[in-house]
């Protein structure tokens, strides 16, 4: 077949760039001196019997990392980087994950600690390992980078290849024909991105080798020596070898086979790539790259898809015999000093200029090009290898733990710095980030089916559930929501379950609240849209408003819904109470912005210092927000005649906003433990009332040291939220933060197995 | 307790003006001949026993309808109007309720049927009555006046009344003045509203009284005779009294003392009005006034509840003496001739004055004055009472009887004209309209929550349940809404479950949708936003568009929302389904805006004929839209090659629009018996997958009549909608109405008993 021409004639170009992309990355965990850490898998990580994207690999302490397939480069980095994101916040305070394929300081052979899994099988596997290729070895890790072609290119192709009676088999030859040239001209890929130059003595003593570009991809590294037996010529002979070696005992398993690509199909056995077809091909060339906190850089992913791409629109086709050549070219490439030039510089220039014009039939972005033109430049370069690099940041360095210990450290830091993030999904609401956090860190399948729409589907065991902003569950009814967003239905229901609801009038119409000014208003009194949330449209009055004043409240009002309330106004301290599943899991006070003065820095300088706070960030993009130096907070200061100037003596509390809104550069403060319990009954009942699962309730309390009892109720409740920002509880300014995410997913799945 | 004073003092007069209003109006159910219908109470009703609104009195054939109390006399008149159409809609295509208080023609004395219950004590009460009284006296209908003042008022009163030690004390005081003086000006009422000047010979030869005022408020009416024997100096000589009666057998049981004020209270018994106090008083002078479709207008009401004000509002105070004389001055009125002066003139104008006078003091609305006003006018012109109305209309007519069926026929015709309307909630959307219909016919406790919003909550044997729309119950979850409201999200659940939807792809950005013109231009294409409905923001291309006319496409799709959807355009017919506890209820075709030809009549003739057929309105007032003959009508008949002058020849069927919308004047046409069974097993199982109880699915189906299977899928789905219009499946062009809404009733409540 010739696919290129049917691609080409049938205009298919724009389907054969697209794809599924997974990476696999294996990472030691290491302690802060660089040893082995010999602590269990972290138990936060929940079953691994189930564990979708958080593995262990040879050893219990060789963590690895596997990103879900995604339709695209830049949605399989956003998974790689959430899921280091996860590990680097899980791990014990005192261990990081080792950035380098080459292992850190090794305990003796017999104390690298197995895989601890219940599978006997799985454990004879590994021991048969260990007794083979010994445990160190095992120990050096590498990442593979998974690719398959989107269906529907496979689909429309087929249409066009007649000679093929199946699907399945023409798919195994594209696939074939893709590994076949891989294998060939794989020696780039290890001069570009060969990243093990040197390793530790308790491994390897690599002195008498010298630094050299991949002592993973050397025949030093972990191989099996006899991979130029299998051949790619045909999925028949494919198959037929390695059911071979594992028939003479040369492999345990078909998996122990360690080819540089392998074809994988739906089930456990080779052979079941005749009837199934390759779903996909694991590329096993890849060094981890330590300048990347990944391992694997977005470039050469970039770098790595336009290859195999071209593996395939190349007319030239390579037989068993190239792929010997090629693995030999390949164990050479890995030996080279890394700031020698190449020795098949001439071979890798065509190859990188064809890929350049691969790129440009198959109008592929601008980044695709850069990608080559900076590995062009490398070539010519050999200094800004990988390798290389490395060994010049040896040069500067004590010793390669140290260097590692340096950027492992370093790494882990940048992950720890804002915790309400998870990278790769911080353009994500931050509720439903820490969801997805901790979906990810208790092994939960999950699927982002909307980002902007924060809409997030899982599986566990089978189970399906969809969430949306975090919060929004198949528990909770349609109609429970729409009550919540009508605050005159909310009340109405709360009144009528003997709910202690501040009094007040509804008016549908502007005239008709006018007229009512002698009943509604009073002495002090809230003019509210019945609808929205956030504060907008409502004015509070604490003195009886003139007609004008209520009036224009009216107006305001009414500019936000069709039907406003006219409330007393209720004197005391607002308390969120956040509800979940029929129970009180955390209670929340929110203080208007301030600062305690110290007698010593102006105002301006004490916000300043405040802002510092890691939680504080501007746009709803942390926890709590920056306290402003505007207009308003110069208002409030002149009331109490204050500048931005003054210096405020020691301990004096000093509030710039009115408003205790946490969008306004409030304090939140956790009081989940100090709140009378009675208040938690009466918030669990309210929900109940209501209906509803999740929900952030609005008391007023003016004591909650005080008990409510029925004669004397000690609260009002002032709203029920739909959307109650859970992120608020997560991190506070002062007490407790409450990881109300997870509970969350314990609600979804109660039967999830947490370690 | 100068209660007035007070009033004043703490400017409480906005809350004496509040109250809680219910009326209760008999009816007896008739034939078109005048004749007494001996049928059973309509079965549609449901079990008497269970229901609010629509009861039985005396007899099997006496309706009475109860509104529940409400808080404006706006809101009693909405409930009195949705209950007569209720009953008009509901009652044998040959019977209609009586428009009199006087009876038509009555049968022999034992052929009325009594009550038919199964509650032995209540058969027994009406035998009791039925002895006592003669069962014809029984038939003579009313309505009664129910009103409280507002509980707010009597608290904030209480605290004002220091000589009394509880609550309930001077409440019994308060409505024990309103019903004194009540009693001794009822007068006034009767000669403004009595309205029983005649009797049919059946039950009452008048002709010997000669035309009078009201027969029912005379000595001839059914009264008990002796109710001068009850004092309402104080709360326990009233109980005293009537018990009294009850025990030397004068009365069978309290429920018979007939006063035309009585004092309501929380129990059975009068007993435990001293123990809980009054809750309401019973209003009962006044007879049904066949001049307003309800049998009392709103205008009576208002003049009825500042009568009601005055009584407590003037200072003076009558005695049971004072009493006994009002209830002669009004015995005495029911007999006066209808065109005379009435012989109490000068204290009718003093009291009229007086209320005046309340309202201006009580800062009432306008139209309580021009209520007043107009009794002041018929004060001096008795020619205008109801009971000369009457006298004059049947001078124009045969006989009463014939008068009375055109009134009653008229009404109940005003009711059956617009069935998708129900009067007094017209403002609320259809769907609503109809469940709310259903609901009060099924006699289901029912509380508009709040109107804009459509919002109802419902109660029937202590189960509450709140429905939005129509249709957003309890029974759908959160998350379902939000599956279905993101197209993108809907299309990847529904895929996932293996559901035949369009091939397409999903943007995020301009540029990005843009730049994959290649890869989403096809043949034939749609593009639209991922969340809106009515097909806002959607372009359709049966062909490939140029890269330009896909750019704009975007642009109208990314002007809706921050993602869309670009899929190909399925050829064939688009069919709704409406997916209701899992199933499929109702299947609607909608054809575009189209007239069929005749040969004789003009194009914009036979728009102007089809647009008469009453289910055609405006602005989704009606189940289908007028056809209009706007500009793109004239466009579309232009690519005919015809104008809106044209004669078309007969049965040719001329398509006036492109898109099926009922909103732009298409036709509904269901379907469901006609569709072939496999789709709605698929309607089924998509809203399995959905995991939502009430769904309108679209589907795209070439052929309906084969069936679709695995391997050859009949169907593409394109949309599943969270907020189906049942309405549209209610009335249809052509076809079988599907009363959906009463299947969202029986899915709530699947344990109602339907009579």
């Amino acid at each position: 077949m010739n696919l290129k021409q049917i691609i080409q004639e049938n205009k298919l170009e724009p389907y054969f760039i697209k794809g599924s992309f997974g990476i696999e990355k294996e990472g030691l965990r290491v302690d802060k001196e660089g040893y082995l850490a010999l602590t269990d898998h972290p138990s936060l990580f929940g079953n691994r019997n189930h564990h979708p994207y958080i593995q262990t690999d040879f050893s219990e302490s060789q963590l690895e990392l596997v990103t879900p397939p995604q339709d695209t480069l830049e949605q399989q980095y956003q998974w790689l980087k959430a899921l280091h994101d996860v590990v680097n916040r899980t791990l014990p305070e005192d261990e990081f994950v080792w950035p380098f394929s080459m292992p850190n300081v090794l305990p003796k052979e017999e104390d690298i600690p197995l895989i601890k899994v219940e599978d006997s099988s799985e454990i004879k596997y590994r021991e048969n390992l260990a007794e083979k290729y010994g445990k160190k070895k095992q120990m050096i890790s590498g990442v593979h980078f998974n690719f398959s072609f989107d269906p529907v290119l496979l689909e429309k192709l087929s249409e066009h290849l007649q000679e093929y009676s199946e699907l399945d088999e023409w798919c195994n030859d594209l696939y074939l024909k893709m590994s076949r040239n891989y294998l060939r001209y794989q020696w780039i890929l290890t001069y570009l991105f060969g990243a093990s130059p040197v390793s530790h003595p308790s491994l390897l003593d690599s002195e008498s080798i010298g630094m050299v570009r991949s002592i993973r991809n050397s025949t030093y590294g972990y191989h099996n020596t006899f991979t130029d037996n299998v051949s790619y010529e045909s999925i028949g002979r494919y198959i037929d070898d390695i059911e071979r070696l594992v028939k003479n005992n040369t492999l345990y398993e078909e998996r122990e086979y360690y080819g540089s690509s392998r074809l994988r199909g739906k089930g456990k056995y080779v052979c079941q790539l005749i009837n199934n077809g390759a779903r996909y091909v694991e590329f096993r060339s890849f060094d981890v790259n330590p300048f990347d906190p990944l391992g694997f850089s977005y470039e050469q992913s970039l770098f790595v898809h336009i290859y195999l791409l071209t593996m395939v629109w190349m007319d030239e086709d390579n037989s068993d015999e190239d792929i010997k050549l090629g693995i030999e070219m390949n164990a050479q490439t890995s030996l080279e000093k890394p700031f020698e030039t190449s020795r098949y510089h001439e071979e890798g220039l065509s190859l990188l200029i064809m890929m350049k014009k691969t790129c440009s039939e198959l109008n592929l972005p601008d980044e695709y090009a850069d990608a080559i033109d900076e590995a062009i430049h490398i070539l010519h370069h050999p200094e800004e290898t990988l390798a290389a690099k490395i060994v010049t940041r040896l040069k500067e360095k004590s010793s390669f733990i140290d260097l590692g210990i340096e950027i492992g450290l370093d790494y882990k830091q940048n992950s720890l710095e804002k915790p309400f993030l998870l990278n790769g999904f911080e353009t994500m609401e931050m509720s439903s980030q820490l969801l997805l956090y901790d979906a990810l860190q208790m092994g939960i399948k999950t699927t982002v089916l909307d980002a902007n729409d924060q809409f997030l589907a899982f599986n566990y065991n089978g189970k399906k559930e969809y969430v949306r902003n975090g919060n929004m569950t198949s528990k909770d009814t349609y109609i429970s929501h729409w009550i919540m967003a009508n605050k005159t239905v909310t009340k109405k229901v709360l009144r009528e379950n003997d709910f202690s609801v501040p009094a007040g009038e509804e008016f549908s119409s502007f005239t008709e609240a006018k007229n009512h000014y002698e009943l509604a208003a009073k002495q002090s009194i809230v003019v509210k849209p019945k609808s929205t949330n956030y504060g907008i449209g409502i004015s509070i009055f604490k003195q009886l408003p003139s007609k004008r004043a209520y009036e224009d409240a009216l107006t305001i009002a009414f500019k936000e819904d069709d039907g406003i309330l006219v409330e007393e106004y209720i004197e005391g301290t607002e308390y969120r109470f956040f509800v979940l599943d029929e129970k009180v899991e955390a209670v929340l006070l929110r203080e208007p912005a301030n600062i305690t003065g110290d007698g010593k820095h102006t105002i301006r300088e004490l916000i300043a210092l405040k802002n510092k706070h890691p939680y504080r960030g501007e746009n709803h993009r942390a926890p709590l927000e920056k306290i402003k130096t505007g207009e308003i907070e110069a208002l409030m200061l002149n009331e109490q005649d204050y500048t931005f100037d003054s210096i405020i003596e020691n301990n004096k509390k000093v509030y710039l906003r009115e408003n205790s809104n946490i969008s306004t550069g409030g304090d939140s403060i956790d009081v989940t433990d100090d709140i009378h319990e009675s208040y938690k009954r009466i918030a669990e009942e309210i929900a109940k009332a209501l209906n509803v699962k999740v929900t952030g309730l609005d008391l007023i309390i003016p004591d909650i040291t005080l008990a409510s009892t029925k004669e004397n109720q000690g609260y009002t409740v002032i709203e029920a939220n739909f959307n109650p920002a859970m992120n608020m509880h997560a991190f506070v300014q002062k007490g407790k933060g409450r990881r109300l995410s997870k509970k969350v997913l314990e609600m979804l799945y109660p039967d999830i197995e947490l370690s």
